[in-house]
């Protein structure tokens, strides 16, 4: 079994006129989604520690900081950019796994670009070829891997990260092989430290440590020959029955990014559907304070995750079906900031917050929902969401992912002028160069 | 079962004054050992490789590499010490759990000291603290966790890194655990990519990454409360049957570092005792070409790891009983320069490892071995070594430490005053600031 061997020639070999149109597109939403989490992002706490704790081992600026000012080396824009995108937890969604494909696989892209020109046509090309070794791989490792307590977006996004960075660097099969095998071993990230702002390190670890992974092979650092499917290699050492063979089948047939899924709000996904059902019914209720009681019927892996009335910060707000809920009808929306920790602590959402109640239906679809609210004037106005916004069936139309970027720009990078960078990303495939699309990521002011 | 905060409070609490004078004197040979192995590696293949992929990336120049003259911000520099160090397979041994303790611990105090003038004696006392739960972590999670294929000496060592990193930068106990919460889901190596140049990235990234620990969570960059134990912990995803209990254990009252080994020779320890037999009969013997036959008996163990008549690279010699019996009789020695390409094709090691047989003795220890000769007139000589040099029986004393230093200088970093360094590193105790010993490491003319 020739896993690795089999990867690095694909990734080598596979030409751009070969990748299908619809992948192509969809490849560019997952760059709208990106920019959309990175710009809402860049500012974040994390982001910020991040940032004052390297500037002293800020390289030659060659490479932007997004939705930023600061310039720095491409390793260290690769991790801040990550770290950016990721942090809010609005990233895009691979479903089997649960990676987030694109977080750690972009940032090194554009990193390098900067440093070394290279065509919109060919970055794109390099994305996805990196989202699909590290979604492959991340199939293969499924579902025991993240299981066993593996944070899979990191532990899979360095390989991604690494394959693409290789594509863009023009390496030759052996030299992508010990890219790999490098990536391999640089495979980390723990559940344990989720909902910390350590996680962060790990997402930008994966960006950083695969674009160097590439970079080192480019000047010939060796790797083992099998660094995935060896006896103490990455399935072996990291898997939990892990199953590589399928990794290498269909290469070029199939493409793991058409299974992405973008979030329509910055919160657990068994919330969606109650938030999509709350927004429907908002219009029909009028003034919040008609409100008498809020009931939310859903599948029971919801109450089990997110029933958490008495919520004091935004992170916990994440996973509050009470919370979401109340939000919905107070502000008919559930954005970045109806989940910051003031909106939280807000009187008024505290007290609707308190009329929400829920209930167990194991007939519901983790991705369907019902609310029912009872006005003080004895109405019942009912909502059935039978797939949330942003999932496989019902996915972000293109318009509401730029709808996306505009409104977590304004949140995280005020100044940007979005519709130019929305116009150059769906335009990227005839861009002679992507330095301007990532020279419009930072503010006029910044 | 509160480890992580039993091991931060340790090593906030723990005062220079109650560390015992052996421990501190066993600090300074293992960095006796450190300096000779980081100027003997610090013109490596691969610490080339990495330093040009790297120069781009190069942070404000607080920090000196050792042995060159390059300075670069101090997360890299550590990075680049800390593979020079190991690049050789030259660096001391934690002998129960096989990590090589001082190279990912070290690197970033020094670096650190560029930045932030520390005495000798806290870097010193630092050290100890960082070795001592890069260690016990290490005993936890053995045997398994190296069988199942992680390379201990970087997966442990990114913990010890940030300990000992966090203790000079005065973390309180809270921080403390953030910085080995982000160290942990750090934690990577593959043993997989053992004798490639890979080795030397996971090496480096502990190095590297333990000290961007400590430095995030001196900025309040939050981890977990419990990395190393916790359900999704380092223990339970990258162990294998570990046990957490006694890592807490004892701790003040007995040191890991008095359990550190240092190799005589840059091979196989299993083939130290037959060197040290070879080089014991070598006068007796006289001119090598009285060699008729080399007859050497030794442990099982011998022969299953070394057995290689044939050898044509110097990574393979290092595993090659008949070519270190070879170069110990022909050239007095077996260091560095032996096992090089060029003396691994040498016509006369050619011809004289054609002599060479050897037997197993299952009544041998695995630390000794019998070498007799059998010269052209008949003559027969023999030689008993019952512990090899360097095994804890029998330890490298300070003078020969001293002169591994002075030979590994000479072929990794001529220039060098290396009396000065060893001067420097038995007084650094009473050093105001460590600056003086690091700048000395870089050659007059680098």
């Amino acid at each position: 079994m020739q896993i690795t061997e089999g990867l690095a020639r694909f990734l080598v070999e596979h030409r751009p006129e070969d990748m299908p149109e619809r992948v192509r597109h969809e490849a560019k939403r997952s760059l709208v989604n990106f920019f959309a989490t990175a710009l809402g992002g860049c500012r974040n706490e994390a982001v910020e520690i991040l940032l004052a704790a390297l500037a002293d081992c800020f390289g030659s600026p060659h490479a932007t900081v997004i939705g930023r000012g600061e310039r720095t080396d491409a390793l260290t824009a690769a991790f801040l950019n990550a770290v950016s995108s990721n942090v809010l937890d609005f990233d895009d969604t691979h479903l089997r796994t649960v990676i987030h494909p694109t977080a750690p696989v972009v940032p090194g892209l554009f990193a390098l670009a900067e440093r070394r020109p290279v065509t919109g046509a060919a970055l794109l090309h390099a994305f996805i070829l990196g989202v699909e070794v590290e979604c492959r791989i991340g199939n293969a490792l499924s579902p025991g891997h993240y299981r066993r307590g593996w944070h899979i977006t990191a532990t899979c996004g360095v390989l991604g990260a690494a394959a693409a960075a290789g594509k863009l660097l023009g390496l030759d099969a052996r030299r992508m092989g010990w890219a790999l095998g490098t990536a391999a071993t640089q495979s980390s990230g723990l559940v344990e430290n989720l909902g910390t702002m350590s996680k962060s390190v790990g997402v930008g670890n994966a960006a950083r440590n695969g674009l160097a992974a590439a970079l080192f092979a480019e000047r010939g650092l060796s790797g083992p020959d099998q660094p995935l499917e060896g006896p103490r290699g990455l399935a072996a050492v990291m898997g939990d029955g892990a199953d590589l063979a399928g990794a290498t089948q269909g290469l070029g047939d199939t493409w793991e990014l058409m299974q992405n899924a973008y979030k329509p709000y910055p919160c657990g996904v068994v919330l969606h559907p109650v938030i999509d059902a709350c927004l429907e019914l908002r219009p029909k209720v009028g003034e919040p304070q008609r409100i008498e009681r809020i009931s939310v019927k859903g599948h029971p892996l919801l109450r089990e995750r997110a029933d958490r009335p008495a919520v004091t910060a935004g992170r916990e707000a994440q996973v509050s079906l009470q919370h979401s809920a109340a939000v919905a009808f107070l502000f008919g929306a559930a954005g970045v900031k109806e989940y910051s920790d003031a909106c939280v602590n807000d009187p008024a959402v505290l007290a609707l917050r308190r009329k929400v109640e829920a209930e167990d239906d194991a007939t519901i679809p983790a991705d369907a929902a019902i609310v029912a609210v009872r006005t003080a004037t004895g109405e019942m106005l009912t909502a059935h969401v039978a797939h949330a916004r942003g999932s496989l069936a019902r996915p972000l139309s293109d318009r509401e992912l730029e709808a996306k970027l505009r409104d977590l720009a304004a949140y995280g990078a005020p100044g940007v002028e979005v519709e130019r960078v929305i116009e150059a990303i769906w335009a990227i495939e005839r861009a002679e160069s992507v330095e301007p699309l990532i020279a419009m990521t930072v503010p006029a002011a910044g």
